[in-house]
């Protein structure tokens, strides 16, 4: 028995961090015979140049027949004045939709020893513990769109926010589930005050609610909810929210939780998932060597988990990670009086060592 | 000459922080001479409740024949469940649209001797003061909207995200005029890696910037703005947005800077304007006494400076509110050991002396 991994390095730093997480996994690997072949493709900028395209379609087939996808990072400015169509960011975009990947999940776990990275004060911060699970192939992001048209005799563009009833049912379904198995606790966010597309949202939501009673559920406004998560992150369990409000939301609690170089995500589909760190490719620091590998593998251990469902080998990385960084090991983002500062090969060699 | 004020109480707390701010906006005009008249009006579930509307025409009217609105809270459990289109929140819709109010300026401005309620550290908080310029009447707030139909065999709702470039440039504009008065810098938030929408917001923006060169212009992606708020607030100077994420980041950005019962809003019309703090109608806490009246009475004074032009008046409540600050005073929701609690009524005294 093996599992094909398939292996998107992308663009900027997206190369060395992959690298980083492909060594931890081969040192998973080792230890516990998994199995695990690596098959590397292209897709963002990287792609565009060689192909002409940010997605060719042998890097969406080589996905859909791998049993998980690791993911770099995409985007840069050399690619700004590129057609929007062709952008590095239609690669991510194309494949959440191309493999049906419909629901991002983000945990965001404060530990005790990286507490001081968070810009709250640790008081606040101090236990918080949640994932956001955002629907990743709905809503605003690909409804109709129009980029100009002649309207009442001005020039307007439009895009068109909208979720159907099963959409919203299915992405429910899986924040209950998820909740099952963490604190029992889902808060679902919209602006049902003011969107149509909302009012559906939380009926929805509400009606999934009835087959989990054990699941207490409540429902936040998304204005609201950016406020709770700067001031009391410790009050969620998993938020459940759409593609939009989701991306915002997300990205708000990374911050609160410290450093975002630390943080995974998984994108789960119906046929395979994809596993990528929530940061970007980060040009200006790209190919110096120093990028941070921790958020890429512990999406790793991600997929581990969730598609390969090798859960000790998952624990082995995450605890590997844990340990690094309580021994004081710190790639220059992190890195403060009293650490040691290490690079990214150096970082993942530690890892790896104590898989 | 003389000042036609119409004040808007609303519902929950609404009562209690206008009569504050009214007491304070009497002591003004006792020291100064302004002639300020007084009209009260009804609007949200308190006019639902009495006319089966949450917006009377009579109190359109009224705000458009004055010189100012002063506008308390609208909302409350009471009326969750009733008809979407005679919500409370419908008041603040309707008058936003009704009197053209096309911007929304919300200060975050963190004093020194407030830096301890923000969530964040002090050294990430203290200087931060920005302004958010939203966009108040367009957008998918106002956008076409459809509570559900059948498409491709399921139900959904959907609602229409759009903006044309005459509305972008006169929220630009104001952004850019606002910024030449401050600190000459003006970030554009938008999403226009994904949405067509912000892509002719972008450039719009772009276009308007090169009539202000002496004010420097940079644009942020929305999630990198939610990120950017929490770490890092004193990077902005006028943040121009649309009105969904203008509605999210504003929020957020008010409770980065402490309590969000300090903080005042101006949404500024062709013919008048509105003044309201940025706080709810807080039901909970309605008919105490208790409640903060401090965003209410900054309210007022913004009202007197953008209004009615008349600086020295703002100027002095807005010292007022300094003063009674640092001498300790602070009602509940603000208080801690070492101060003087008061409740709503004493804080306005306080303040009113002191003009
Ligand atoms: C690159 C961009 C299209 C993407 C998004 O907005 O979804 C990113 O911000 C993310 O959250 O993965
Ligand atoms: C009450 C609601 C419709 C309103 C909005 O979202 O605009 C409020 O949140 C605000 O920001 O003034």
């Amino acid at each position: 028995m093996a599992y094909n991994i398939t292996v998107i390095p992308g663009d900027g730093i997206g190369k060395e961090i992959t690298d980083g997480a492909v060594e931890v996994l081969k040192a998973a690997d080792k230890k516990f015979g998994l199995g695990l072949n690596f098959a590397y493709h292209d897709a963002g900028g990287t792609a565009y140049d060689k192909f002409g395209t940010p997605l060719p379609q042998e890097t969406i087939d080589a996905c859909k027949a791998s049993d998980g996808v690791l993911f770099g990072a995409v985007g840069g400015d050399k690619w700004d004045k590129v057609d929007p169509a062709k952008r590095p960011e239609k690669a991510i975009l194309g494949l959440r939709k191309e493999l049906g990947l419909y629901a991002n999940l983000r945990p965001v776990k404060v530990a005790d020893a990286l507490i001081e990275y968070s810009p709250l004060k640790p008081e606040l911060v101090r236990g918080a513990d949640l994932v956001i699970v955002r629907e990743l192939i709905g809503g605003i992001y690909f409804g109709e769109k129009c980029e100009s048209e002649q309207h009442n005799g001005v020039e307007r563009a439009w895009d068109l926010e909208n979720y159907s009833v099963p959409e919203v049912e299915r992405i429910a379904k899986l924040a209950f589930e998820t909740a099952k198995l963490r604190r029992g606790k889902v808060t679902s966010v919209d602006k049902s005050n003011v969107l149509a597309t909302s009012r559906l949202w939380r009926r929805t939501v509400e009606k999934v609610a009835k087959d989990y009673p054990e699941v207490e559920c409540n429902n936040l406004y998304v204005d609201n909810c950016a406020m709770q998560i700067a001031v009391k992150p410790t009050q969620f369990d998993v938020i459940v929210t759409g593609n939009l409000f989701g991306d915002i939301l997300s990205d708000e609690a990374a911050v609160v939780g410290g450093s975002i170089g630390m943080l995974p995500s998984a994108s789960i589909g119906e046929c395979t998932s994809l596993y990528e760190p929530i940061h970007g490719s980060a040009p200006d620091i790209a190919g110096k060597g120093i990028a941070n590998p921790i958020g890429t593998i512990l999406s790793a251990a991600m997929l581990l988990r969730y598609s390969l469902h090798e859960e000790a080998a998952a624990d082995a990385i995450e605890a590997a990670v844990d340990k690094a960084l309580a021994e004081g090991y710190r790639t220059p983002d992190l890195w403060k009086d009293g650490f040691t500062k290490v690079n990214t090969s150096e970082m993942t060699k530690i890892i790896s060592e104590r898989v």
